[in-house]
């Protein structure tokens, strides 16, 4: 079949898309078969790509908006778990046939706000109709002085774990928008249901931590806390534990909690929340207490590494105030 | 909903695509959030992205195999429109819910094949089940020396209009497997079958044009000879004429045309041949012409860059022995 890139979807592009790259000579308008970017010297790239589909990674009723929030989100979420620079994304758009133009231009608009906060440009991507379900890919693109990238396999025995932000509201905020939690003051609604559709990835956090050279091992939590710290902990060859009461919570996920206790293993399993889990020395503490501070981002201490334990099955453990584990469910999100 | 990262997944993964990763470091083992890479001093990047989807860009009854070279080809190819030198790719795949494993085992297998000419490597990606077609998006990163980019912006009046290989041959070849064309000896029918499901991208050619400069702007062929052409004249703010008789068909192509006159318009009109069509000027000639014999791969002068015409509605003439201009239909395929 020939490729179905005349037409509307030259029409698209230039109404919608073409201002998303505009300033931005790299992209050559969009009107090339590729970009060409320059890498600033004594960096590395840094490259990550990542697929959402209405009705397995987003709800069909989000918002245009809020669906464009979620796949930048994702996307500049895993650069900033390298400690990269974003730089520029590039889109593959796979829009249902019959799809309203509105939809498509507030998607757009969408992508735009979502960018413009780290200033990354759209430099080029594809845009194409199916009969399916709709589903769009990112591909983020970032530079990261070199050898200076963050990376999974460096926490060892003795370092601490730490946690950005607030975690477990982007699991509640989904069960918020599904209606399985009743009963929210409107703010603890909004607040939850804002962070799963609206995440704030947080690159300038980790470029910082790149930069000052901080930190041994780092991962985002997409898959949820005790996943993501397990892939830092399977990487690194150690184990992990985790001081449940450490984990720093947001007022509505307290509230949600008072109302459904069972609801603390969306907290440690559940994803979608794109804060950084990393690990540093005990050394590095008061720098980035310090580093929390400037960039008036919260840092807990929530656990410790340590090493390899043939008689533990888990690599990460999630302690109650007496030292005892608390038994999870499998957790993470089975779908394939 | 959580990111489906867990369980099958990371099987899957490890299983088939890893593998394709090997011998490159940058791939961090598939294992980190994003592939860290290095490209060569003095050189820019060039990226790309190409979406194919089930039904839409690919007959459902193609093999895993043609699947895989198919969405390669048309990445390498994009790449190869540009100049640049293959360096990576990375895949985002949605697999049906349901689909065997066989068909990704064959699908895996058939991209290692696709990249084993190019040396490039799966560096990173993206693996998601979907309850709607397949759809696979692949980023291709390849580079160039600074400024030396083919672009479609440089030709200009007086330029020669050159073509890679033969064309019309996809077009062709699909209408082939749809079961359009009949009568077919086996060697026409599996030529043409095989030059739609297994494209050769041009990027061993078109790093050559790059590096000598011969070339005044560029395209790669898969909207259709006429379409890519009038890309070109578009972005370089000229017209062109191409002489039917003077582009090059393949015995299976001719073979076709005998019995089915009509699908002339397949030839410039079709699409998915991944040549190369570029503008020179009339002293590079003896230069490419000796390129073509040193790397086998012929090319023809089909026609000339003329000046923008107010009388002229259409940027690209094909014009039969006479000098009259065939008239084709709206060409392009119109599908969003």
């Amino acid at each position: 079949m020939p490729n179905p890139s005349t037409g509307r979807e030259f029409d698209i592009i230039s109404k919608y898309f073409k201002p998303l790259s505009q300033g931005a000579d790299e992209a050559l308008g969009l009107l090339d078969d590729a970009a060409v970017l320059k890498v600033p010297g004594g960096h590395q790239l840094v490259v990550t790509t990542d697929v959402v589909v209405e009705g397995v990674h987003f709800l069909s009723s989000l918002s245009p908006e809020d669906v464009a929030y979620k796949v930048v989100g994702a996307n500049l979420s895993d650069l900033a778990a390298m400690g990269a620079t974003p730089h520029a994304v590039f889109l593959a758009a796979q829009f249902s046939i019959g799809l309203p133009e509105d939809w498509i231009a507030a998607f757009a608009a969408g992508l735009q706000s979502a960018l413009a906060p780290s200033g990354v440009k759209l430099l080029g991507g594809d845009t194409v109709s199916t009969p399916g379900p709709m589903a769009f890919t990112i591909t983020a693109l970032g530079h990261v002085r070199d050898g200076r990238a963050l990376m999974r396999s460096g926490a060892r025995q003795g370092d601490l774990v730490l946690a950005t932000g607030t975690i477990g509201d982007g699991a509640l905020g989904l069960a918020v928008l599904q209606g399985d939690i009743q009963g929210l003051s409107t703010q603890h609604h909004d607040h939850l249901a804002g962070r799963y559709a609206r995440p704030e990835p947080r690159w300038g956090f980790a470029m910082e931590l790149s930069k000052r050279g901080l930190v041994s091992a780092a991962v985002d939590i997409s898959d949820g806390l005790v996943a993501d710290l397990g892939h830092i902990c399977q990487a690194s060859g150690v184990t992990a534990t985790i001081e449940a009461e450490q984990v720093l919570l947001s007022d509505a996920a307290q509230a949600v909690l008072e109302k459904y206790p069972e609801r603390i293993q969306d907290v440690f399993t559940g994803g979608d929340d794109y804060e950084l889990v990393f690990t540093a020395p005990e050394t590095a503490l008061a720098d980035l207490e310090e580093l929390s501070e400037i960039l008036s981002l919260p840092l807990s201490v929530i656990g410790r590494i340590e090493p390899l334990d043939g008689a533990c099955e888990e690599s990460v453990q999630v302690l109650d105030t007496n030292g005892h584990p608390i038994l999870l469910g499998s957790g993470g999100y089975r779908h394939l």
